[in-house]
């Protein structure tokens, strides 16, 4: 007997919309730990965040119909965080630590609204840009992100018939699983999902990180996306970003202020946060010149999170430099997250065995690797590399330098500055695919 | 296209068990506030449970599997609080009040199990019991009526036909959305769902609270239930319960302290609770007993609860004992929650309307009406009148004399005791359905 449930179908049938962001939670950690230090310490700065596309080949405004891209945006605006997300973010624990959101902090969150956002078009591209104080700007990071990112996925599967879906799905479950049997085999593998800034989608994202709780057991630490987190009380994970260093680098009212804006980010995050939080972001200006000019004390910190270097040669920089410092590898440790595969990891684990701690944030080729699944042509579910990166901070503009000058944003005349203040030691040109 | 989900229908064709208890939380809120009560003063009080039928012409042994009934009371035993759930119960406030459970007690519930059971059956009947310390036997009471309803309910539909449960829910639907609409006229109603304990199964009670949340809007204040209530993000409803005096009487160990017992019940509730939870259960013993011996300071309390007489009847003798008090019954609350439905609840409000504050506790009525919905014959989806009563404590037995002689519960010689110190005044005997 063929059953039809005509009271959910006649339902779906008449959405006005399927929201992409249904819950303030479902954005990276690392956003609301940041947001606390933001909204404690520089609570009167305003900034520009931006999307950018990197993926030049590809126009988003070609895939993505405006109308819907409004009507995703303002729905996430409607948002506020609900009464037992408050309460579990005031009374969950939080990388062993209780109470790390403050009473007056998740009070204010009561309050909060995503601000509003300028959206324009041209030559096939969109430019979408969120203005305003720094702790509402700096939230739309990931929606933003994860709405393009789905209304790309959702824009190449329009039209399609049920049974090529469903063969797209197979394929890619499959293809997650032969990943997962091959990470199962390292036996003190850890590793987290980084996956919702670029996933396929939330759905997706959500079956991602199950089967990672299912098929890695201990060796699966939990999840950047606060709500799944919360959803399936997995361990919440995530430390800080480029945003920081980058404000703060515009706020420097001089170049010595820019010199020494690195290891004041540092000393702002030390104020809130210890033990596994202490975890270094070292490439905004170049990672050469970070680790040149630290203060002997960076290195009594947790670890390292190189971000846009190969991993090995990354990795072995961070650990030649404690090795100067008097510091054992073996206490430390590293964080890798930079477009990270399971060749990629198994790798890095095989190399660093031994010689230092580690941990793997598993980001976009975890939670959209859709590459070959697809019984249809085309490369609309091919992830592409979009951030939403912060711009400008009191009117003036912001720059990232990154090891890989692929990855560096701002404009030509700031970044010839930074490259006088901080050098250009070993930065170096690699394609950016995610 | 016919489409099926192949994993998901393999996988449910190949359940073990498809559990009714999946959360310590799936419990009335007032076992959580009586078990409060129950760690921090009788912490060493040794109880027994027991299930007690009161519908004699249905004998559960003769639709309910013996196997599948001790397969779902050892899943309920494998359960402990998430800790999700316990981060809600810390940090949500309940009545208003925060931190209502105390960091102590819920360190305390992190480790609960429930404790074992002992189960027999004879002339078509179970006898199930419960026996432990009081803190750990008193939370059986819940999930054990929920595992013999929904048991009861699922071999009532056993090898039933998809379209003929689907007629089922649909009028079972229609049904319940008629007594909304009548309800919604109400304007000043304050109705809560009280259907947990004789629900015809989970997802059913969890519809009947969508249908009031979405029909009755502000009129509709929460649900006992305490998952409902965190999942839903309504008020968790309830005070207290007849185990409180049943134990206490038991333990007394004097006429003159079994005649104490109903106001010292009282004054250990006040030493935790105040507020909207200062709510008298009066009829343990008898209303008329209660309301001739009570000090006058139990007239300050904020309202009654009258449990086993005709609402308005019992509702009378309440306000006229206010008066007499001198105290003003428009400033005072009556919860009426034994055994209403749509015509008692239009009654009672029409008749009580601005005398006094009300709220309606709806029950089985709420979440167990099938009648008339199946098409098909049988009596197995009549709700039964089913409790999980104290039997005994520290080897003493329990008594519960009511103001209906039909729920009484306890040995003859005992109730003799009971009614010679409490005396017999305003009992009447009156059938009981559910």
């Amino acid at each position: 007997m063929v059953f039809t449930d005509i009271a959910t179908r006649t339902y779906n049938h008449n959405w006005r919309l399927d929201p992409i962001v249904r819950s303030l939670l479902d954005t990276d950690f690392y956003k609301l730990l940041m947001l606390q230090m933001i909204w404690r310490l520089y609570p009167d700065v305003e900034v520009t965040f931006q999307i950018i596309n990197r993926s030049r080949s590809v126009r988003l405004a070609d895939s993505i119909d405006e109308g819907e891209l409004r009507a995703q945006l303002n729905h996430a605006r409607s948002l506020c965080f609900a009464k037992k997300e408050l309460i579990w973010l005031a009374g969950n624990s939080f990388y062993g630590k209780t109470q790390m959101f403050s009473p007056d902090f998740i009070a204010w969150l009561a309050d909060f609204r995503l601000p509003d956002y300028e959206l324009s078009r041209a030559d096939g591209e969109y430019q979408l840009r969120f203005t305003g104080p720094w702790t509402h700007a700096t939230m739309w990071e990931i929606p933003a992100l994860t709405i393009i990112n789905e209304l790309r996925s959702r824009a190449a599967m329009k039209d399609r018939g049920r049974f090529a879906l469903d063969v797209l799905y197979a394929r890619a479950k499959a293809k997650l699983w032969e990943k997962v049997e091959r990470l199962s085999r390292l036996p003190d593998l850890v590793i987290s999902d980084f996956g919702t800034r670029r996933r396929h989608g939330f759905l997706w994202q959500r079956w991602c990180v199950e089967a990672l709780k299912e098929g890695l057991g201990h060796r699966f630490i939990g999840s950047s996306n606060v709500l799944l987190a919360m959803d399936a009380d997995l361990e919440a994970i995530g430390t800080n970003a480029h945003e920081l260093p980058m404000v703060l680098g515009a706020l420097a009212d001089s170049d010595e202020a820019l010199a020494a804006t690195p290891y004041r980010v540092l000393q702002d995050w030390r104020a809130l946060y210890g033990g596994n939080l202490l975890v270094v972001l070292p490439d905004a200006f170049g990672t050469a010149a970070f680790l040149r000019d630290a203060p002997d004390w960076v290195a009594d910190w947790t670890g390292f999170r190189p971000d846009s270097m190969p991993p090995i040669e990354g990795g072995e920089q961070i650990i030649r430099w404690w090795r100067d410092k008097g510091r054992d590898p073996r206490t430390k440790l590293l964080i890798f997250s930079d477009g990270m595969d399971v060749d990629a990891i198994e790798q890095t684990y095989r190399h660093f065995e031994g010689q230092v701690r580690m941990s793997f944030g598993w980001g976009t080729n975890l939670t959209n690797d859709f590459r070959q699944c697809a019984p249809f042509p085309g490369d609309g579910l091919d992830p592409i590399s979009l951030v939403c990166k912060v711009v400008e901070a009191n009117g003036r503009p912001a720059v990232k330098l990154s090891d890989n000058p692929e990855k560096a944003t701002g404009n030509v005349a700031e970044i010839a500055r930074y490259l006088r203040v901080f050098g250009d030691t070993g930065r170096k040109q690699a394609p950016v695919t995610v």
